[in-house]
């Protein structure tokens, strides 16, 4: 079996046999195959699509090429949730616990940000002393304990996967749906679950541009599931703005602490309430989905999921003080510039613009390379519809460690100025069609994120 | 100009401009841009193809990435010839000598054989001494003093092309047919040549299975020669059997030396009288292809081709007693194994499985590290339509020098015999559709492998 052939007939359209997704994706994992081969597959892939069965085959092959966390030994539900990412989202570290605390445990294996959206790692190691690094005997362990821990992917998860993914960055290939979907799919079936949610981010800052693109997407992902044995909800929700009022890692762990104290924005609740239902759902420890968002309530109403993420960030080498005076734990930047908008309405927000300008900040990196300033970011007290009095306090403040004459700080602030679209006062808005294309309710603080769920 | 976005830009079926090809194929030369990229990029254009504008300057892209060879200071017309490749195709060496001693110039630059088909450079080194590595200073010299040179492709021809063509090869993008036109005329375009006749060959033995399809290369390579300011005339022949009698380095110098002292088998003559007509209507020796097809067949039949090519082997390093006494110069094979066919009648030939046994028993070469045979060949006395007498004598012999128990000398015997397809004696001979899908008149010794010309 020559890697050309199996290219030659991909390329010509014909599926590939088990066998053959099966001994191609061994030899991108050994190494056997070299980078050329990889890449042409991967464009011919682009073009020709993978079918359900050569899709499952294909993502099993990227699961099996590493190690699978064996959790077997934990009789609770282990259910995971993946977003596939937006500006602003922290829902990870209000829902794990809060999922945690109503009996259902959550096996977490997260990455790093790259580009315009942040990581859940990078927002967790902003806490003092957080360690994200544990061997999987430890992972294990505190799951079983705490019903939560919070990684970070090793080498032994999904190999195959990082050099696909390398690949395909510099390829043109990320954009092809079986591809994302068995990326997204082999990590988390690595991790022993028995059920997945899936926070498919819909819009302009979002990979996934349609309504149509995502559902597409999210029917491939539950055919993966399906055929591991893996129960998947896919949550379509909006990113017609970035989720809450922050940017940035010490500032959404602040924001995530409000929450689980429960307070917090509405839509960052909102987010945290419908997807830990729905994993309460998944886990068995609720009949439908009203009763696990009920549940979650509840639980950040009454404390309990603060106190399982006071035991986390203890166990995990973190200060857990954070929980009660996050001001005083949490690395303070050494400057916040304020940035008033027009007066006006806000017709839409352009988030990955947002994301950029937090990038500038220092609050993410560009390439793998750059150091994270965990300080920096963005607050953003403005949702999309409001109207901005004439004279009103400054709603953005742009929190960095940079030199006030750094270029970045000044181009992070015409950033932040062109992310708002504002419709003057006395004009009848126009909001422009591509703004929302998808949005079925209005956003940010005021109405829903969620534009549908698919059990 | 990252490659990414050139890739991505194709991929979604755009133009790509011409500064964007230009410093893409710069890169591929320089090496800038790494073999993952070039390969995605291939197959990228694999699906999405080249526009006439972007394929003329991809071409010229390619022909830049090294020398062009200036000929200039030769006041005659300039032709070459190309080949898409056949099994048995020594057309080039009877070819050119005929052409100069028309008094139109023949600067040929060749390649060595791969796979089942020979190459021009390795007939003719056969010829004890015959050099092809000379210098561009002695083959503009030879052109100018003898009105042909056979020399190998150098190191600075189209070293882009180089390296795409090794590339495509292990990526299955070889089938593309602007990669293939632009292949061709990137190497053709750098030898300073006014005009160029190709010879495309169709059938199940060829490159171009159908018609169809080398029609839609022919007006691909035009256009590319249109806008070099090349003209270029494409004659389809048919490839349903082996090109003459013979199969093999050794073998075909001796046959192309019977066709330049006037004799040869039919369809080596035809071949030769009729691209050479082409050639000399390009290179302005004669007003029309019938006028041109006689000058070549009188060029053969009074000596005058022949001492031409005496004039290049003794130039070239060779023995030029190899055109009066062939048997005595050129290399023997140890072993002349006969096989007889079955009675019936030959209603096909799989020239591939022909070209298969010759490089089997040494004739040519699996990978580029083999060594050839140069005696080894097929000698073949069997015509597409002959009736197979019960008892004839053998038709085939195998040369070779191999072990006669060495498997390879089975696997050829083998391969040979199932070459031909043979309708039993009283039957009603049932061509099978796909034996000679276009042949428009019987092919080999009776009838004309001449298809269409394309001028």
């Amino acid at each position: 079996m020559l890697a050309v052939e199996l290219i030659r007939k991909k390329r010509d359209g014909a599926a590939l046999a088990d066998a053959e997704i099966r001994g191609f994706l061994a030899g991108v994992t050994d190494g056997s195959i070299p980078d050329y081969q990889v890449s042409a597959m991967l464009m011919a892939v682009y073009f020709r699509g993978l079918d359900d069965r050569e899709l499952a085959t294909w993502a099993d092959a990227m699961v099996r090429s590493g190690d699978v966390i064996d959790l077997s030994g934990i009789r609770r539900g282990k259910v995971d949730k993946h977003s596939t990412g937006g500006v602003g989202d922290k829902i990870s570290i209000p829902l794990a616990p809060a999922v945690a605390a109503c009996g259902v445990a959550v096996p977490m294996v997260s990455g790093r940000g790259l580009g315009h959206t942040g990581g859940t790692l990078d927002k967790l190691t902003a806490i003092p002393g957080f360690r994200v690094d544990l061997s999987v005997e430890q992972f294990r362990a505190q799951v079983d304990a705490l019903g939560v821990c919070l990684i970070g992917q090793t080498e032994r998860i999904a190999p195959a996967d990082r050099r696909l993914y390398a690949l395909r960055d510099v390829t043109a290939t990320v954009e092809s749906l079986p591809l994302i979907a068995s990326s997204i799919m082999s990590k988390k079936l690595a991790e022993g679950i028995d059920g997945l949610v899936i926070d498919c981010k819909v819009g302009r800052g979002a990979f996934m541009k349609t309504i149509a693109d995502a559902r597409a997407l999210c029917v491939l992902l539950r055919a993966i599931g399906e055929r591991a044995g893996v129960r998947v909800t896919c949550v379509l929700t909006d990113m017609g703005a970035p989720i809450g009022r922050t940017v940035g890692n010490a500032l959404e762990i602040r924001e995530s602490i409000e929450v689980l104290r429960g307070g917090g924005p509405a839509d960052t609740r909102e987010l945290t309430c419908v997807l830990g239902g729905e994993m309460l759902v998944l886990g068995g420890a609720a009949r439908d989905a009203a009763e696990g968002r009920a549940r979650i309530e509840r639980a950040l109403a009454d404390g309990s999921a603060l106190e399982v993420f006071r035991k986390v960030v203890a166990a995990q080498g973190g200060d857990p003080r954070v929980c009660d005076a996050p001001g005083s734990v949490l690395p303070r930047a050494r400057h916040r510039d304020e940035l008033a908008l027009p007066a006006g309405q806000i017709t839409a927000i352009d988030s990955e613009a947002l994301g950029i300008a937090a990038v500038l900040l220092g609050a993410g990196r560009r390439t793998t390379d750059d150091v994270i300033a965990p300080a920096a970011g963005l607050v953003i007290d403005a949702y999309l519809g409001e109207q901005i009095e004439p004279g009103a306090p400054p709603q953005i403040i742009l929190c960095h460690d940079l030199d006030p004459g750094d270029p970045r700080v000044a181009e992070a602030r015409t950033r932040v100025s062109q992310a708002f679209t504002i419709a003057p006062p006395g004009s009848t808005p126009h909001v422009p069609p591509h703004a929302q294309p998808h949005t079925m309710a209005p956003t940010a603080s005021p109405g829903s994120r969620i534009l549908e769920v698919l059990r």
